[in-house]
């Protein structure tokens, strides 16, 4: 059996947040089963989340960070074991471009990755979400709630995950980050940042753990046979 | 932590198989460590596997059955720990009207789940593949190697794994089915097939967990970016 420690665990789909199901089909508690690292979102788009040593947080739409208790429902998350290892120190990089060369050194473009980073960043902008309620409304609606962050010189960690091409949709095909500042005031999901330092480590997984809500009734009713507009929902819904 | 029971394992993506990347990544031994049922294929689409009580079957170019050892090498493969439970028994009806039904009734499209029908079959068609060896031939190359075969009046058991749409090109989206002979003497991968009698098991899974050969050269350093063509090879290369 392969270790747990390398495996990438992943609640619900992206497809299921782009065509607005949006309920929470995890709780926390379960969700800490399979890791204690992790990003995701919370029922209706509520904030952006962020999980480090067991402890998860919500980056709500001031763009400060609340810890979340055990019952907080989720509707899509990835989280994992952490197993990093120390991959190099980097100075004055945009984060998209220091991904794009890592995902190159390490051959990972179609491996499963996570990319941790500390570091002073001297700009950041995130973006988190407001929750939404039922009957979720559309994804244009949803998408009015969403607010934009900016922050300068703020030290803090990113979380980023890498998912191979193929599964674009059922994740998020490249990398997904989000943030958090080491005083809990500024996070969300990044949408760019350029590192003045950081230390970057990295966790290789061997495989990607699946689970679907299948008893949730919006879900088993869904048509989600459409997979040609996903690429554009994706990019706007979480 | 969910049952390990009610887990589909699966090693390799359609999309290697359809890009040309056959080597076997992993060995018998280590797949049946994940399940006791299951399909795939050898390295170089070395015919077409069913597993069946933890005994692996390749069905060569002449439709027989041929048991395989531990070493035996798998570039695919989909497996489980058996744990199905009686759905119904069926009779006068071909095999994938009945798995479309089936799909309906327990709410299925948007699941991963497995259906083993024992029964007899007044037809079938199947088909298998000869081993391609290294460098690896193109596609159309490959398909020169399938061969179809065509039975009628034979008892057998067939093994069949559903997959959501949005997995297309990790898996086979809908219904991916193989088939054993009771007497070991035909098989492959299905076609078509016209039931007399049967009877229907199903188990859903509830984790769908993807194991990729991280390892292998060819796949660290194949450019698996273009998608569009996936649906039309998959129909043909497995």
């Amino acid at each position: 059996m392969y270790d747990k420690k390398n495996i990438l665990f992943q609640h619900g789909t992206m497809q299921i947040l782009a065509e607005g199901l949006l309920d929470g089909t995890i709780s926390l508690k379960s969700l800490l089963e399979h890791g204690n690292t992790g990003i995701g979102t919370g029922e209706g788009i509520d904030g952006e989340l962020i999980i480090l040593n067991n402890v998860a947080y919500r980056i709500d739409t001031n763009g400060k960070a609340i810890k979340l208790n055990d019952n907080f429902m989720v509707p899509f998350a990835n989280v994992n074991f952490a197993n990093y290892t120390f991959l190099k120190k980097v100075k004055d990089e945009p984060l998209n471009h220091l991904l794009s060369i890592i995902e190159k050194e390490i051959k990972g473009s179609n491996k499963f990755f996570s990319i941790k980073i500390n570091g002073c960043f001297e700009e950041i902008k995130t973006r988190s979400a407001g929750k939404s309620s039922k009957p979720y409304p559309s994804l244009k609606e949803v998408a009015k709630k969403q607010v934009e962050f900016y922050g300068s010189d703020i030290t803090g960690t990113v979380v980023s995950y890498h998912t191979p091409k193929v599964f674009q949709g059922v994740g998020v095909a490249g990398f997904h980050s989000h943030f958090l500042s080491d005083d809990l005031n500024f996070g969300g999901h990044i949408l760019s940042a350029y590192l003045n330092y950081g230390v970057v480590e990295i966790q290789v997984m061997d495989t990607f753990e699946q689970h679907l809500p299948n008893d949730n009734l919006a879900y088993q009713n869904a048509n989600l046979s459409n997979l040609k507009h996903l690429d554009e929902i994706i990019k706007k819904s979480e």
